[in-house]
């Protein structure tokens, strides 16, 4: 046979000497088929190369069982996370996913989301970029009702739903930890405020302080990309207060910070969490590893992707309306563990 | 306009009151058509939600520009840099990935395969299951002649190439350092023998200890998932050694199962590396978290995901060919640090 020609169900027919409409029946697994037939036919299917026909019949549908998933960067444990519950969920309803990251550039999401409704996805599935200004660049999907789920980062929307997590509670419970434990002066290590998670993070430890008659000094806010550099000259910053300025307590908005922050600390001779108390955020494999190990909030980023996936393939098939759901809030508790326990 | 209906080149001309073949001409950015007119027709496009028509010219290319990448989990650190690395590479050449994993699972791997196959990517980039046992669900694409690039858990094939790291030569180079630092009774933390990547490994620590006149145990050999739990098993069976048959160091084939031991080991009261010495693999962020810091084998994904999706499209795009690369083996340098210094 020839190596490079499309092979159809006239060469599966031809191959078993039988009719071409017994063959297209016998590949839908028809009962009208005998047993044996059908599994004659499906074997010459492989053996053939045959490819069914799902790309041709998708443009007659309209729909590519195809969802498109646009997020900051692909190389961080929660995202990865994310991405593996996504993937079980789509993969368990017939659907594929296509992927692009920002690279946290704004520009870099327009061109992705352009390239996503032109690849005809069935549905969106967004975590915008760290300078993401606006979503205009998501109209095209809401004008044509293509559906648009936001998670982690989102953007409020009326006709999309944004899957997220409490950040404004867990951030406030955390630091109201950490004033429970003695700390007076607490430190919060945040992300740029455009984005809602380090807004309501920031939020929540506000007035968890303001709440247990704690002033916040704009002095403690320190505000970075939260990378493992900015950890580090988030220490670099303490170590040049003099002792009585110094934080007796950190509140990270990641744990990468908050674990480059402790270790530069260590180094210079500081305890943890005699001298300075640390809370992170994520539960990521670091928190568990760092000595002492880090109190941190534990988000799934598994069930985040299971859950955004889920909602959208249930709105394609028609079973729930997501432009009826505002947000989903999951579960997302605090981890104590020894980096912030100063008493017993 | 209607919002459910196809917004065609018809629509953008009439809207702006020119002809339908000035709008195609200048949504192909041609230069006969005025550049503020091709900024109009950009515009109208965009507002009134036009998809260009890059699906159906897919049918009839018979491509697809989309590439299918099979892997064995994506929640990885390893995985989601090898994934960054893949969407950076293909971006840049106008490409999508379709991804999917298998969990480890054979059958799940030959279903997805299957998935790949009908969804006409233009390639495939797969790293095996932990159980695979043959390549047969790949034949499709071999007869096809739809390229399939190996990357990391590899399977010779000769009309495909393989993008690996010398993993012999790291595990060797990595068993003479610990037996340069005085260690004699080295164990080894491997994973199924069936993937070459824990093959290799092993074979190069096995060698090693035979260059250097030190015998093989097949008690030494501690087969595992790698897991988290595996490494905390591996130091119960440790510590149920007498101190005389005991390891003086363990070079693991992953960093999580070697953290993990050493975690143990150290609550146990062993002292790391006086009393056991340890390596790893991969260069995972716990190898720099762990205390004392975890010495290990420098393995980008990043770099292994860039490279394979490269060749993969400078093969599509008929600049080099696959097929005449038998295999690709890229950097994977050791990495010293202070869990194995034993001497100064």
């Amino acid at each position: 046979m020839a190596e490079n020609r499309e092979v159809t169900i006239y060469d599966i027919a031809k191959h078993l000497n039988i009719s071409a409409a017994t063959v297209s029946r016998g590949l839908k697994n028809s009962p009208s088929v005998n047993k044996n037939t059908r599994k004659k036919i499906a074997e010459a299917a492989v053996e053939l190369g045959y490819q069914s026909n799902t790309f041709a019949s998708s443009l007659r549908s309209k729909s590519t069982h195809t969802l498109g998933v646009l997020v900051p960067r692909l190389n961080s444990y929660f995202m990865s996370s994310v991405l593996a519950g996504m993937e079980n969920a789509a993969n368990r309803h017939g659907y594929n996913l296509i992927i692009a990251q920002s690279l946290e550039d704004a520009e870099k999401e327009k061109l992705n989301a352009a390239t996503m409704f032109n690849k005809r996805v069935d549905g969106l599935l967004i975590s915008l970029s760290y300078d993401t200004q606006n979503i205009n660049h998501l109209e095209p999907f809401f004008k044509r009702k293509i559906p648009v789920v936001f998670f982690d980062r989102v953007h409020p929307h009326n006709a999309s739903t944004s899957i997220v997590i409490n950040n404004y509670g867990a951030a406030y419970n955390i630091t109201k930890h950490l004033i429970d434990q003695g700390c007076r002066r607490i430190m919060h290590l945040g992300g740029n405020v455009l984005r809602n998670v380090y807004k309501e993070r920031f939020d929540g430890y506000r007035q968890a302080l303001k709440d247990h008659d704690l002033s916040f000094n704009e002095k403690m806010h320190f505000i970075s990309t939260l990378s493992e550099k900015a950890g580090a000259e988030a220490a670099k910053h303490i170590l040049n207060l003099t002792a009585a300025k110094r934080p007796d307590a950190v509140f990270s908005a990641n744990d990468t910070a908050a674990v480059y922050c402790m270790i530069a600390l260590k180094t210079a001779g500081l305890r943890i969490p005699e001298d300075v108390a640390f809370a992170g955020f994520n539960n990521d494999p670091i928190s568990k590893v760092i000595e002492p190990n880090l109190t941190t909030v534990d988000y799934s980023g598994d069930t985040m992707g299971n859950t955004a996936v889920t909602n959208l393939i249930n709105h394609l098939k028609g079973i729930s309306n997501l432009y009826s759901t505002n947000s989903i809030t999951l579960r997302a508790d605090m981890i104590i563990r020894a980096s912030s326990l100063k008493k017993g």
